[in-house]
């Protein structure tokens, strides 16, 4: 009897539905507000039986043809925005929900915001309407071929010519290309482009922003002096529908009225007027990498969903009777996808307070207290970098978790990984991150000294308050109470606090210490991270009893398989004390692990479910709902092109020359065998 | 003044060479045969100026066009071969310099070994010469849509038919179909196909192999019975010119003589004759798995390449004088790098020493000799899986080390991973050879438990003589001798020993330890190859003093941070201890880290230079030799197609429309404000 019957998946998944005591739709609450969800159902309706929108087709298409079929989905959603009369949120959440970086996301994204936050009076009222309507399609130029993360040394300038009171844009140099830039190769109409603006007497006041005009709104054709491209096609395959381009500027004229001047200013004669606060600026970026870590967190609960619904109706080895055992069943496969799908529930969590804290700085900035400013900074650089490569590494976790079919296009979670995948190098480079974590810790830790450790530090210097003298360290030993979430917090923050500390003395000794930084950036976020799972664990109170026992259970996972991945550090300030030395002193976090993930394991379906994924939205053969996967994946195979005819195309000038020389050879062997 | 100036790029890659004080010449003999070195050479030279090998075109291809590329490069290796008289071995070599899955790799690397391995001398004569010329096509269709690790469940049958001495090739249910099967789709014209051997009585003997003919050799057509498709693109874009395939056979009749036959056979009346040796088929896995490690080796060594190279020519930030910094003297940069270059020569000698393994194991069974089997079996899946995984992890830390533009499609790297990351589930998923590992692992402790210790274990089982009644435990301190390569031998040695054991105890007892397959898995294996790379350390004597000293140090380096990386278990049973428990006990082993790694960094890229790789073979604009990245990238994106018109396709039809709604939205807006 065949296990990996078809009508087998589908009672399968019915059952794991059936066996899970919590509702998914009160979980879903958690993850998303009410309205949220009201607002996703109405716009999914209308999209998701539209055939531009159909998904099915992407992964047959050449880079050019996702291009073109990426335009027919911006139309179709700007026609669709206005006969449904959507708001700019609504339009947002249709983006989200195509689930593929469009030609002009970055103008909705990059271009619409910096516009709305950083122009003057004027600026807003003349390209924020046409901005907001896409009477023009703008996209964000900072980058350049020579420069990334370094931004105050971007080589494209912005000289100011007080006779005529223009700036002429130009590209100095060979690297001075703008490169990477969304949407600029083919789509776009306007750019803000980052550039050193110089100012009379050949003075260089930094970089600043200009809205340049690139092609004329009549014919499409690049004005004069500017050459515009695209750089080609990205890795993985991602991002195909954007014509990320490349523009050179040779000594192109704007008028002064086109630099965003919300905060400095270049007065008629040419003198520079200072912005009021060096950092204001910063608030964007914060926003942008608040959006980042929601964002990774939904990304990560699709590659969940998707592997979770399929290790449950995949059978494989382990025979019970006649049936093989369901995949998921196996602790090498639980113990990797739960802990996943933990991590997306963490992260989505985290994004929506990192929003709040994001909004409560706004208002406070608003207000010109630029106190939060900083400390916000930090986190959201540090956040950024742990949770998009947590979630890559977790994606790519539940891809593989699939066997062989994983690596099918069908499965869709390649496709993710791919599109996601450059969040670890886009709005700051990881690595580059850290260091400003660091740096700001190191600070924290300096001014509390010099406090005596009086002041209250900030929330995400909490940690820091063990490092008070007289403070004593915890003896947890390796059988401590892991059900407990206050001891994996705590030796998280203890952990980050002794780094930070060990970091702070090298940095006097001027020792090396390879990976340190990285170390501690990670400790730092990871405290900040746990305590704020934490507090959410005691806003679960609210909710019924089961889904609230589930949902503790599986924030409870995400500390405990955040500190296994941090043992070697807690070992390395003996943080943990062995029971005897001659064992595994790790076993009873492990054992712990095991037995929430058996817990869990009923409950993952429901889990998954309450991420309200749709089929259509999914396009996964393996993730679909009902379970019928097989199907699923031999109905995708029989649209492939190759499917087209029965002898391909290339047999009679490849192939079947092949075969004769071949034939040849054998019969020329045989003859002078003969011989 | 531009730091990113092209012509300084060349300079730093020139100094960069100049500075190094090893001979790439003479490392490169470390890496392969002097033999081996002039047969690439050779053919090299022959391909990369042929058209046809133009591998700059790849990134715009769709997965039709890659197909036919594919076939393309296929006709041309044959006629090549036949004018230059190549061997098989070269055929080999050649292939492997195209670095892209043709639509026969498959006929390589299994059609045709499996017929020379495990046919009948008549089986051999007949198919043997013919598949070596190329006059078949063939494929190996093992997996199914419903099964893949479980080989003895798999559901094609093939049922013997004693009347009419034939089997009859049967598809019983919708899961059975094959799928995946490389070639199989669109070019193979027979295929071994695996199935449950049925004889009179209905008397399942288990899965055998069986050749079909799937298409007529005259019209391409599939045979009567046989139905053949494409089961779709592959996640990341990879194997894009295969055409991976799936089949179902209808009663499809072959005859008797079509099982392979050289160890089972059936007789005419078909009665069953046993193997010899029920695990004699082994050997070829075995063959193809030290094929991998090696592979994956030259894998990780592109990688490195590129991103090392690119990272010296690539500056930014930290200035020191007029110039920007260059991004390899990053500690954040050298110390990821540097550890991937290590494990890439790490990993190429531990596949040539494997190599040797499998030829003295070879030799053996030729003499009826399966005392190495089991053994070597072992060792191979866990090299398979520790090696695959590590070099995927490696190979995309190269890659996102250079930041923005290593997601362009030309810096190739992910081109690479992308064609690389199915071997973590190929040939024995890692998760599944996990179990073996451990399994084999526990056996040998039983068996030196039961023997008193008194064999001496076999080489991959030399750990365990440290859980010898009376081995005492050494105590290695925080600040031990980091520099001398038998500390983390003997540690890593000690972390196996003792993790096995406590896998036994768990055994006995029933505690599930989340994980803790995997981590017996990974420590049996490190361990064995942590005793080889010591081993080939010791080889190294014969080279002259710069060279061994650089080379000592990148196989040091490789000891240390595999150690680093397994810190977490070996502070589990408390082999390491601190001085002060206050203090980073780690620091002393990451600080040696540090050190070697700047004493190896200006060697990076004479050690680069040493894998050979010429332009062509690499195919990355981020990975020219003479490092003039810039204007490579910018050469590679103006063939892009989309750049080949100015307007692009969709603008009447999409984009102008837009433009053309917002317009009048404004307007009406406006209309209505001034009302």
């Amino acid at each position: 009897m065949a296990a990996n019957n078809i009508n087998q998946c589908v009672r399968d998944m019915k059952d794991a539905r059936e066996r899970s005591t919590a509702a998914p739709g009160v979980m879903a609450q958690v993850l998303r507000g009410k309205e949220e969800w009201q607002t996703r159902r109405k716009i999914s309706e209308v999209m998701s039986t539209d055939p531009v929108f159909d998904k099915s087709k992407r992964p047959f298409l050449s880079r050019s043809e996702s291009y073109h079929t990426g335009l027919a989905n911006m139309k179709r959603l700007v026609e669709l925005s206005y006969a449904h009369g959507w708001s700019e949120g609504d339009f947002n959440v249709a983006l989200s929900l195509i689930d593929e970086w469009l030609p002009f996301n970055l103008h909705a994204t990059a271009f619409h915001p910096v516009i709305m936050s950083q122009g003057s009076l004027e600026q807003v009222a003349e390209y924020g309407s046409r901005s907001a309507h896409h009477a023009i399609i703008g996209c964000y130029a900072q980058t350049e071929l020579g420069h990334g993360s370094n931004v105050n040394k971007l080589e494209t300038t912005a000289t100011y010519l007080p006779n005529s009171q223009e700036f002429e844009i130009h590209s100095p140099t060979f690297t001075s290309a703008k490169w990477w830039i969304g949407g600029l190769a083919k789509t776009a109409t306007h750019a803000v482009v980052q550039a050193q603006l110089i100012l009379p007497g050949e003075k260089n006041v930094g970089p600043h922003l200009f809205i340049v005009q690139l092609r004329s709104l009549e014919t499409h054709e690049p004005l004069q002096g500017i050459s515009l491209g695209d750089i080609g096609p990205k890795a993985f395959n991602g991002f195909s529908a954007v014509d990320n381009g490349f523009a050179t500027f040779d000594h192109v004229r704007i008028p002064r009225s086109a630099m965003l001047s919300k905060f400095a200013q270049v007065t008629p004669e040419g003198k520079y007027v200072q912005p009021p606060h060096a950092k204001l600026s910063f608030g964007g970026m914060i926003y942008i990498r608040s959006g980042m870590i929601t964002q990774a967190g939904w990304v990560l609960a699709k590659g969940a969903t998707i592997s979770i619904r399929y290790c449950t109706v995949r059978r494989q080895g382990g025979e019970d009777g006649t049936m093989e055992r369901q995949v998921i069943t196996y602790p090498s496969v639980y113990t990797r996808l739960l802990p996943a799908l933990a991590k997306a529930y963490a992260f989505i969590l985290l994004g929506r307070d990192l929003s709040g804290l994001f909004h409560s700085m706004s208002s406070r900035l608003a207000r010109g207290d630029t106190s939060l400013l900083a400390e916000t900074h930090a986190i959201s650089s540090g956040l950024k970098a742990v949770v998009t490569t947590q979630s890559l590494d977790a994606l790519e976790t539940t891809r593989r978790s699939m066997g062989g079919h994983g690596y099918s296009a069908f499965a869709e979670v390649g496709r993710i990984w791919a599109k996601h995948v450059p969040s670890a190098t886009f709005e700051g480079d990881n690595y580059v991150l850290d260091g400003q974590v660091v740096r700001a810790a190191l600070k924290s830790l300096r001014h509390l000294q010099l406090a005596g450790f009086a002041a209250p530090p900030l929330p995400s210097s909490r940690y820091l308050r063990l490092l008070a003298p007289g403070t004593s360290r915890p003896a947890f030993r390796s059988d401590a109470n892991w059900e407990d979430p206050s001891v994996p917090v705590l030796l998280l923050e203890w952990k980050a606090a002794l780094l930070v500390e060990a970091h702070a003395r090298s940095v006097q000794s001027g020792n090396i210490v390879a990976g340190l930084e990285h170390r501690v950036a990670l400790a730092v976020t990871e405290a900040f991270m746990a305590t704020r799972i934490e507090d959410s664990i005691q806003k679960l109170a609210s909710l019924p009893p089961r889904e609230r026992k589930v949902l503790n259970e599986l924030l409870l996972l995400f500390l405990l398989t955040s500190l296994e991945a941090a043992l070697s550090d807690i070992f390395a300030f003996s943080l943990i004390q062995p029971l005897h030395t001659a064992e595994d002193a790790t076993a009873p976090l492990r054992e712990a692990i095991s037995r929430i993930c058996r817990s869990l394991l009923p409950e993952a379906i429901a889990l998954t479910d309450a991420f309200g994924f749709s089929d259509w939205e999914l396009d996964s053969s393996l993730g679909v709902y009902d379970g019928n996967v097989y199907q699923a994946l031999w109905d995708r195979a029989q649209e492939e092109p190759l499917n087209q005819r029965q002898v391909v195309e290339g047999y009679a000038e490849f192939i079947k020359p092949i075969l004769k020389m071949g034939e040849q050879a054998v019969r020329a062997k045989k003859d002078r065998a003969k011989l």
